[in-house]
């Protein structure tokens, strides 16, 4: 959302945060792809031009299925990366849920796009966790990134994709682990790239100059949306609004 | 349930996990009590005589909604527990999650009962998590506990309450920690007990000598809740069915 508001401005945004169930990340692709389908039912309801899956796990094993529902344009997380993935040395490293990793996406299209890659696929389950408490530069936090990371380290793999919403959070701490000879991608930009080339080629780009409007929607606690998407992204939150799935 | 069938080997379990929307302990009061009360439903459907709510938090915030809605005897893990906390140097702390601390129940029922009794609730939220993925006994767990608990050792509490189902898989681990002279109480076996004496005083306890079945229901990934229910359970869990809520 950060990287979209930043990029296309005048858009007017509805966000809904499934708060009430999350984590999506170590739950079955069954269930990931019921929640996923409820909540973006929730946001086609409200006449909305395109739907975008900020969300890594749901975008890995759900997507199919939303193309299925949904007539509108739909984008997810993991399309847009695959041109970021490029690795001088050839070898690459995707962290993600369990779910994401499970789902052997970025495995299957890295297969496909760049044969001679190698690509470690690692779930480091704990940094939602610790983002979520806030525990970003802490002793903890560094013990995980070295739990989950050395074998990064230790293969000298040059590119590192956080291919989970909450991970940018930890990218400098992970920066400092791993080193500068290390890339680390947020994809962020890339979906909101992506975003913008679609509405530009099918003419639903939003030509007013005045600032998009932005509507938050949560379906657990609406102060604790307050505080935590606050963090994400970097602004104050006004207003959220609970709803039920 | 490990303490309930050890105490009434004799009686059938129906057991329900409701892996699709965990955790529950940094969830609001009011969504707790929703998942609390569908759970209960479809128990309650089953025919049951009793009804246990082996989890802190929903028992923190649900347990009025759920004797209004259910005529059968219903015990939470609160009340058994609070004959169990007294204190010989007269502090006390009770380790949970951020919902059972925000309910204030532990707090306030201690300052009924002793007065005079210094109570430190502290919310360990990343506790579910290290158990949930198996950190048992690593550094990250290690970081973890120093940095929960180093307050009750500078304070000297001698007495120190488990008050989730997940901690006490870390009591090895905690009582290292904390030192010998700290007492930690898994809150199991008192539940397991008022169980008993709820099932003899009202002539409903199953007096047959074969031993009693178990059945297990998740609402998500059979297999997942079966390896990690074996852990809390001491023993495999042979089959496991998937139902929705």
């Amino acid at each position: 959302m950060r990287a979209v508001k930043k990029l296309l401005p005048n858009e007017n945004i509805i966000y809904l945060g499934d708060a009430a169930r999350l984590p999506y990340g170590n739950k079955s692709a069954d269930t990931v792809i019921r929640y996923t389908l409820e909540s973006s039912q929730f946001l086609t309801s409200q006449n909305i031009k395109i739907l975008i899956i900020a969300c890594h796990t749901a975008s890995s094993v759900a997507l199919p299925a939303l193309t299925t529902l949904h007539s509108l344009p739909v984008v997810g997380m993991v399309d847009p990366c695959l041109p970021a993935l490029n690795s001088k040395n050839g070898k690459i490293a995707i962290l993600g849920t369990h779910a994401t990793v499970s789902s052997q996406i970025y495995q299957n299209a890295l297969k496909r796009l760049s044969p001679n890659t190698s690509v470690s696929a690692i779930a480091c389950p704990l940094f939602v966790p610790l983002v979520e408490e806030g525990f970003i530069d802490s002793p903890i936090t560094q013990e995980s990134i070295r739990h989950y990371l050395l074998p990064v380290k230790e293969r000298e793999i040059d590119t590192v994709l956080l291919a989970c919403t909450h991970y940018p959070l930890l990218q400098n701490v992970i920066q400092d682990f791993l080193g500068a000879g290390c890339r680390l991608i947020d994809p962020a930009l890339n979906c909101a790239e992506s975003v913008k080339t679609i509405l530009h080629s099918s003419g639903l780009i939003n030509n007013q100059t005045e600032e998009g409007r932005s509507v938050f929607y949560t379906t657990d606690d609406p102060e604790k949306f307050q505080r935590l998407g606050a963090t994400f992204l970097g602004k104050c939150i006004p207003f959220v609004e609970q709803v039920k799935l």
